[in-house]
């Protein structure tokens, strides 16, 4: 990818007409919706696949820019207007200068307006995406340290509740998140917009089978709680000031009885009126934050 | 509204030809997109105005439709394929049994699929919604009561988020919901899906004044809890066994400062990492939740 920075694009009109026809550029800027790169952050928000395959996801907005690890940020583009805002307010507003800051830094792309509402998944695009590197972490990384607070989620086929898992986990102090394959893409852009930048931060894990996780954590001496609209056991009343993992089901038909059957004990939120279950976000939430206020202190 | 049962239906085919043309019936349904009740429910789910004036709403799906109170169903509109498949599969299908059950006992009106799309919602409808009648209820009904669990909310926007609160709180058991004017429309069909049944069930009421009903609440005896960011006490600490009210702030702004003034007590959720703060159903449902649990036994 060609990198410019602010300094070097000053001097884009230097590049020979022709050349920036052939790329899609005028003025400095990517006017082009057939622009390769352009195509490949649409293919990368739309497709799993190509997300997969690439090692890489699009995150959007000036929050996530603010918040993405530098060293992991693979390319940032930015539209017209959100640059010529930017600039106009960089004085006035602490978000438009925190930009301007790391703009000044960073290599990135301006692409016309068009072109940009062309490469957002949002209705209304905030004028600025990057290109993330996927990061990596092992389900040893996840489970390590002292007294390990784990959610294990089976299924989850919402990308905004996988995404609120990861923010509200973050905000009670989980180490991490194992997922079993039939899990929505964590990189999906609705649920990296619902994870509020906690997908930086919180470590997750796709794991191919529940049985041998099960059994890792086990070993790790870990105990695993299943939320379970049958449990015996009132969510309040276990001891979650140890290593404790949360197992939790798919939307619609919570666990699979062979993963229920995994855990050492099966906990219920209690209900009152018609309820029939709470959303997997809020149940997760809960728990989570029951944990926390059993660890308290440790926040 | 011409009223007609399954076993009037049998006999539609006796309506002259030229009175069905008239009324965009053809065998016995409507196949017409112009007609006046199918626009009618399209208005219904598309504009708060028309909801408040006519004093409807409308629910959609099977589980909606099986919970409604049967004294506040204005009119049932089925879809021809739902009609076919509900009847073949009655036998087998204890969804489709309850239904048929339902519709043996009710009048309602088969429209063609194409024109129920018109009037569903969802991208993929399930083939049955009803027009409701409004349930009105005042804030003395909601702060009635030994010790009154409520959540006041102010200019909740997303109606996912409203939805979510009304389900969890039926969970949690709360007395019910007092709304700024500001918040999202509770009979918008996003709100509906996502009470999951519990519209039906939780009262709820929309006042003009946030500092009249925060004086109303306290000549009730009922303490109330600001949910704030600079919360001064941890959400854990209060006593929430006496008639209690949390009050909860918009999405993005959170409480304005002269209703978080209203308030006793601010209570803060301890957050870990650099989470900023938690989805507002999210905080509602922890804070319900925390309450259940120390008034536990009540469930």
């Amino acid at each position: 990818m060609a990198r410019r920075c602010f300094q070097v694009k000053e001097s884009a009109a230097d590049i020979r007409p022709d050349v920036r026809r052939a790329f899609g550029m005028e003025n400095g800027m990517i006017t082009s919706l057939s622009n390769s790169r352009v195509k490949n952050v649409t293919a990368l928000n739309r497709k799993a696949k190509e997300r997969r395959s690439q090692e890489k996801y699009v995150v959007e907005g000036v929050r996530m820019f603010l918040e993405a690890p530098e060293e992991e940020i693979e390319e940032i583009y930015v539209s017209a207007g959100f640059e010529e805002s930017c600039r106009r307010e960089a004085h006035g507003k602490p978000y438009s200068c925190a930009c301007l800051e790391r703009l000044d830094r960073l290599p990135f792309e301006t692409v016309s307006d068009e072109v940009f509402s062309r490469m957002s998944d949002t209705q209304t695009p905030q004028g600025i995406l990057c290109v993330m590197r996927r990061k990596n972490w092992t389900q040893e990384e996840i489970m390590a340290g002292n007294a390990p607070l784990i959610m294990v989620l089976e299924d989850i086929q919402d990308p905004g509740n996988l995404g609120t898992i990861l923010r509200t986990g973050e905000g009670a102090g989980i180490s991490g998140v194992l997922m079993s394959r039939g899990c929505a893409d964590i990189y999906n852009p609705k649920t990296i917009r619902s994870t509020m930048g906690s997908i930086y931060r919180v470590p997750f894990f796709y794991t191919d089978s529940m049985e041998e996780t099960a059994a890792r954590l086990k070993d790790a001496g870990v105990s695993l709680c299943a939320a379970h609209l049958q449990g015996s056991v009132v969510y309040t009343e276990p001891d979650y000031t140890k290593g404790t993992a949360f197992l939790i089901g798919n939307e619609g038909n919570g666990l699979r009885p062979e993963t229920a059957a995994l855990a050492g004990c099966r906990i219920r939120i209690p209900m009152a009126g018609q309820v029939e279950s709470l959303n997997a976000a809020m149940a997760s939430g809960i728990l989570m934050y029951e944990a926390a206020r059993q660890r308290k202190g440790e926040l």
